[in-house]
């Protein structure tokens, strides 16, 4: 089995800053393993609704999450200021692998790198559709590192 | 029954900027009521830890919440950008009583008003302790608005 | 200041058992203060859901948490087994106030005891609506104790 | 790219019962799929606490999660009645994998798959530990259906 190695943040063209909390810690005192992915959640959903191609609300089309994984390299802990980065690893029909890595800020190499397959779905039905335009485009900017 | 008012900005000494997430939100969509806790438990450690006073892994002293409460004025929902504001309301021999302001980014009045209640114990015995002199200090300065 | 006292499960009159996560822990080794109260809005909610007087989806009346309170008597852990446990202690025109203890399995005082405001609202134009009868006859039933 | 399919229940041999919460449904009316994750902590910490091998306050030797994983295949939410399952699937010199499924109660096919890998370290140090016996037993017994 190959371990796997902490991402460089020059990989990834989107940052947000994430600010951590007091219950994000568990009792070993650490960002709990199943916090991260609540922060996985949060930027991708920030970026679509902030590009006005998701709406949560009302919009026609949603994303569901089918896939997901992390690996997890050093811990973080709160109050630490962390950053939240990813990248559009595939860009399918209707599906879409972001791949996404926490940083404590400013650092080079990532305290845990993840996965998300989103699937798009009508709201109402549930059903796959191909991604609307709009949303593909403000994806196929991030399939790029920020300086390629 | 005297229906209470949200607090103004300017009765707060102390600020700090929260990221909302995806899971703040609940099927209302917007942020559940009982995240907002979760910030005040956040915003009131977050400053004792780096006014050098707590140590949440190793100190000899630790706040326990005895009492909590919160009034809902206005909602918030994520991606917004929100801001916890708080004060010291009483400072006794062991307890000290937070009141918390959580305020849309910018905005005067607050969009919820609450309190935490810490009895600050012996991490072993969990028994009540006066408070440490330099606890008291950080938090002596946090009595009165910015302001004042 | 008159220090509250914990009750007493022959107050109640519904219980439901709720399991416990390791999540539900913070750095202290007990269940945090922000945790409880995710209990209060599942055990009102779960019951009228399950009363059918809830529809959370898609009901034209929801309810909408406007106050909550609660004081801590004593620690509760994962994984430690828990009920929860509610009455309706005011029944307004379009608001309700409920009172929850936290108990651990079997014992007779509660581990925490708080309280929520519920306003029921129209949820497209999320004004007060009257409650109506059907979940108004599903809360008088909770007014008394189960043996009064 | 083989699509996973959901697993049976037939191949767990330890299952738990979990109340779904209010908080566990997202905006999108069903359970987030970070939430299935502290399933997965939940149910295998519990198994070990209650075997008499884990004590999370004050054990020397404690796991640390450093890879996480879930497939997705049908909706829960709350308040549906659901059930973890899981199975050790490798077992090493100081890591462990386990396999867990999600099932809503009764149902022969779970809702979500995934896994956990486990690293066991010395408290202090995080450094890698062998495998305590009395740990290694209890794991054990869990690397077989429980049928087979």
């Amino acid at each position: 089995m190959n371990r796997p190695t902490p991402r460089h943040r020059h990989e990834f063209p989107h940052f947000q800053p994430i600010t951590t909390r007091w219950s994000d810690n568990d009792v070993y005192g650490h960002v709990n393993n199943v916090t991260y992915q609540s922060y996985f959640d949060s930027i991708v959903n920030r970026y679509l609704i902030n590009a006005n191609v998701l709406n949560i609300e009302s919009g026609a089309v949603i994303g569901l999450v089918v896939e997901t994984g992390c690996h997890y390299f050093s811990s973080i802990a709160f109050p630490d200021d962390i950053e939240a980065a990813f990248k559009v690893a595939h860009l399918g029909n209707s599906s879409v692998r972001y791949e996404i890595g926490i940083f404590k800020q400013g650092e080079a190499l990532c305290a845990a790198h993840g996965h998300i397959v989103h699937v798009y779905v009508d709201r109402q039905s549930r059903r796959p559709v191909s991604l609307p335009s709009a949303l593909r485009e403000a994806l196929e900017i991030l399939t790029q590192p920020r300086n390629a």
